[in-house]
């Protein structure tokens, strides 16, 4: 195992502590339990937002947490779900009297311990909402995840449910626009290589040197094939052909189109991806009118890609440009 | 060789028309000579800013055309120079009545094409001055250089030289700027891994498996000396010690701290050696005012980092703080 890394399990530690450092002005970070705050909250009268699971999939969540998008995150150790009392005192440290809307991922330990954190916080009369991504088209059921896997939307909702947020709406409606988001978006994700996870040292996956993963979950989990690898053009092909036809997306459809790193994928190669993907809009008569190109949730050192569509209106287009200031995203400020 | 790719010959060029179609609003890709132009450009009455270089270190340069930043600039093939035709269009492209700067880093074939450049601009009537960057401390030669290599001081100069050019300085003002920069930042890299270019199909050196690169070169260029792989506190401190002495840095400085992935290293691990680099600088009475971490300055898919302080003052830490809007760098608008 070759990383930039101290002790294995100091990781996610000191990672926060870094962050912490280098953000001073946005974020904060707590410890015991550990969470990331925003350094201005809470925010009185604003609905506050809160998401959180297995740290390695960096700058999500604690890269998001700051003006315009989350209020808190809670980093779990490296592909493990973080505890409910993270979730639970991240709820209580970002609300502001408006109730909290919980954002998780649909694994099956992050949805368990949202549940618990979001019952502790009700007992203690704090009003919660959650909305569960579950935008990965790949497969049914997989290693964690009963149901569809949550990947990219998740950072494209956080984003523009900060923003309904800071627009003064109540939870109910941050909720709607949180399940417009999720339902409207579907991703899916491809990788050249495995990740390793520091304290197990060795690769999570094998696979061969002249293979790919088509349809690999953000931990590694299986795909829906294996297949020798092919063209950037046929990649991008076999990502958006599901996608696509899922929704389905058809002519006339205006989308944001995301292209996400996994992590050891360098930017040159996703926007060659981007390019394909373009092209295949461009056929089948959907017009893009956003992009996100980068490595916004990632899998440690994998590389590879996903791609996300989300389809856009008047309404989560305004959301999306929407200023925003985290030490992952920003516009507007 | 795994890659998201087509056939390696087009790789540049189809990154390139990605690029142009994800970011239409700043930015238009023209062909024959191949530059990156800004779409609102040229702006008359301010200084034209251009850069280039071989492709392969992506977002730079073609990711820092846009407002605040540079004007144009020019993609050679992976590794390989830019050529004369492409500076000369690129020059003639962003005039806008004041001269233009040509930002150079130090390699040989870049130094003397844009050389090249500027005597046929000068020849068509446009007043061309240019600044070289030459920040890495690792080595005096290198493969392709002649005293030290221009690295990630490089990024940063485009930034706050950019800004100058913005408040409406004259050619020699933002000249004098860009010297400064130069002048007051150091840098130098480690490389985990080995990088492969397209064409080629295999990596551009060999690196045990268990074995790093101190001072390594942002093509790959050899750097100090080869070392068993260490903890990210003693990376750090390899990298950190010699830039500190060269300068010299020293209590009482106040500097901005860029933290820079090569293409292969994921952000959880980047923040790691932030939080190393905090605590060295913290040790030494070096205060930290601004920083910027993620993949800037990058070398196809290598894994490792670089690490580059530059000593702030009033003018450089106004001129950072400046509104910028480019593919890759966002803030103030």
């Amino acid at each position: 195992m070759k990383k930039l890394i101290n002790a294995p399990e100091n990781v996610v530690k000191e990672a926060l502590a870094g962050m912490a450092d280098a953000h001073s002005d946005l974020i904060t970070v707590r410890y015991d339990p550990d969470i990331i705050v925003r350094a201005d909250g809470p925010i009185q009268g604003k609905v506050g937002i809160i998401s959180g699971g297995g740290s390695g999939h960096e700058p999500m969540h604690g890269g998001f947490v700051g003006k315009g998008m989350l209020d808190a995150a809670c980093p779990g150790a490296v592909f493990t779900s973080p505890v409910p009392d993270q979730m639970l005192a991240a709820t209580k440290a970002v609300d502001g009297g408006k109730g909290v809307l919980h954002i998780v991922k649909n694994y099956t330990g992050d949805i368990m311990n949202f549940e618990m954190a979001a019952e502790m916080a009700a007992a203690e009369g704090i009003e919660v909402a959650t909305v569960i991504t579950n935008d990965d088209v790949a497969v049914k059921d997989s290693t964690w995840t009963a149901g569809r896997r949550g990947v990219g939307v998740t950072v494209l909702l956080e984003k523009i449910v900060g923003a309904a947020a800071d627009t003064g709406a109540d939870l109910a409606e941050v909720k709607r626009i949180a399940e417009k988001v999720n339902a409207q978006g579907r991703s899916m994700g491809a990788a050249l290589t495995s990740c390793t996870i520091p304290h197990v040292g060795k690769p999570s996956f094998e696979l061969p040197d002249d293979e790919i993963e088509v349809g690999v979950g953000i931990h590694g989990e299986p795909g829906r094939r294996r297949i020798k690898i092919v063209s950037a053009a046929d990649v991008t092909a076999l990502l958006t052909e599901p996608i696509l036809e899922d929704l389905p997306f058809s002519s006339g459809d205006n989308v944001l189109a995301f292209v996400n790193g996994l992590g050891g994928t360098p930017l040159i190669e996703l926007y060659v991806v981007y390019n394909e993907l373009a092209t295949i809009l461009k056929g089948r008569g959907i017009s893009i009118s956003r992009t996100l190109i980068g490595n916004y949730i990632t899998s440690l050192d994998m590389a590879g890609c996903s791609i996300t569509l989300l389809k856009l209106d008047d309404e989560l287009t305004k959301l999306w440009d929407a200023p925003v200031h985290t030490p992952a995203l920003r516009w507007g400020v």
